[in-house]
């Protein structure tokens, strides 16, 4: 798509009727016109009512999950490759590599064909960059003032790696636990953007595809327990999720835990903790003590673990209970409820 | 779930709230609470950032769709079956049988919890019903105003038949064109209770799964070259993408065309062709002749296929062209656009 191409759609004001979620004439010109351009494959060009795809092996990851952050433009990304990295790294965290994704995109009746366009070229992008494209998508479009201009839901399905036994239930005393960089990055990008806060530096979204990262983690140590990307609810939720699970403790350090000045800095002003603001780039790795430095080199090898470090460690004290050694000394429990939740972050 | 626990919800005005997406306990207590017990099973339950299923196969059918049909609850169906039901149907539509499913919630501020549950738990008896279950989902809320209650995305895979070959593509003149009942119930039956029209007799959706039938069908007649179901746009927009898909002409014959009484009685009132209008239970079939007794008595021998008959045939003429011989002995175009598009029937 050129430049000039989307300055002429924008100069237009070419948007998006009711029409185009119909069955009809429109919604098969907005297909033909941007989503196979922008997403195309031939398993979506064959435009049946289902993709054949050949999956090599049959123990499959599947998940979903629906896109609804706002703005759909922020720093670092947009509601479109998000909902890509999203997916890729669901899969990716049960050990799995992501193969093949479908987006259901809902519109909102007026929406900008040139932002839907913009939005729809960047997961293209990102589905390229993952390696798994979007083979099978649906649009649907609802009246004005009835959808936030654009939801997005991906799903996807990959093949989980021979050997893998990963899972939120499988941490046990003595693992640590490991991030692959700075926390709170997503979240308050897409805060500050949202309430117009101008600061010194601008915050840029982690949003990433982690899956060739955890595949460099698990040729460096296949016996990795837990893989947990930690979105909404952030680190804190995460670890809880964890913990209860598996029926462990979990020992945080506050001055282990990576934390940019920048973002530190927007928590403070804004009342958030970056412990429950959400990541979009980050895995939490939960693996034998033994592994710590095997994993953390590989990490450090990939350009999405460059600030990887231990932020803690498994007990078999407390199962279910998260708690964080601050930089004073004393003991803090991270509860899955602390933290003013954010609505509509991802 | 019982009629008192429902009353009860409903006496307590229980809505969702913003927090019920936040990742945080309210999101958690809403999962135990609600979704597990309605859609529960293994894969399900085990809660992980993607479910771990077996498939029996390497030829995979994927397929996905968003559900934002108003009103949330029609006579015949509500969002949650339909959306269980089309997505079931997609994977049936290129011979597969549907094993898993994914759902992605999209809530609104302020729903009212037990029109959620009523609509979760009529869900999860359709996946029990199709023997597909949903093994993994996610919710978000956006605020208040933002969606319209709730819309539903579902997404599905499903192992093709040994030999299966079928798609849009594969129509060839000569062939007949077999559907397994009458046309339109479906958006007739959602149009007039969104109008709060009062006909003598309440329409009722079509809505169900259609994949058992399809399985007796290819049973049949394992050489069934195209399975589609007429939903948005209807039969005449579903026949005019094959057409295209196949290049080759269709014949539709007017007095051959099923139409119940009661909705060719509202398509008239209310100015809609049935011939546009959406079905969420009906399959069109493209064979070859010489297998169509087998097919009709095979469809006529399920319960939704009762009233299965010929409609048409495959012609080399006119390729893309659908035309129909009307009831007076003329010719008529079936156009893609001809008959005006209804929004949110689906």
């Amino acid at each position: 798509m050129s430049e000039e191409r989307l300055e002429a759609e924008r100069k237009t004001h070419k948007t998006i009727e009711l029409d185009h979620g119909g069955g009809g004439r429109a919604m098969h010109a907005l297909v033909e016109e941007l989503f196979l351009g922008a997403l195309g494959n031939d398993y979506l060009r064959e435009m049946n009512d289902s993709a054949l795809v050949e999956l090599p092996g049959s123990r499959i990851a599947m998940t979903t999950d629906s896109y609804v952050v706002d703005p759909v433009i922020f720093p670092g990304g947009d509601i479109g490759s998000l909902a890509v990295h999203g997916t890729v790294n669901d899969l990716a965290m049960r050990g799995a590599r992501p193969l093949y994704l479908t987006a259901g995109f809902i519109l909102e009746e007026g929406l900008d064909f040139a932002l839907l366009r913009r939005i729809v070229e960047s997961m293209g992008e990102a589905a390229r960059r993952a390696g798994a494209p979007v083979v099978a998508g649906d649009t649907k479009v609802v009246p004005r003032g009835k959808a936030d201009k654009i939801y997005i839901n991906t799903s996807g399905v990959g093949v989980v790696r021979p050997g893998a036994r990963i899972g939120g239930q499988y941490a046990r005393a003595g693992d640590v636990v490991l991030i692959n960089g700075p926390i709170g990055d997503h979240g308050m990008a897409v805060l500050c953007k949202r309430d117009g806060l101008a600061l010194e530096n601008e915050i840029v979204s982690d949003s990433a595809p982690l899956n060739e990262l955890v595949g460099r983690m698990l040729d460096a140590c296949p016996d990795i327990h837990v893989l947990r990307d930690p979105t909404r609810g952030g680190v804190g939720a995460t670890l809880n999720e964890i913990a209860m699970q598996s029926s462990v403790g979990m020992r945080l350090h506050e001055e282990m835990l990576p934390v940019r000045d920048d973002v530190a800095g927007a928590c403070e002003l804004l009342g958030f903790d970056p412990l429950y603001v959400a990541n979009e780039g980050k895995v939490l790795v939960i693996a034998p003590a033994e592994a710590e430095n095997a994993l953390l080199s590989a990490m450090r090898g990939h350009k999405l673990g460059e600030g990887a470090c231990r932020i803690g460690e498994v007990v078999a004290e407390e199962p279910g209970r998260v708690v964080m050694r601050t930089r004073i000394g004393g003991l803090r429990v991270v509860d899955m409820l602390r933290g003013e939740q954010l609505p509509r972050i991802c």
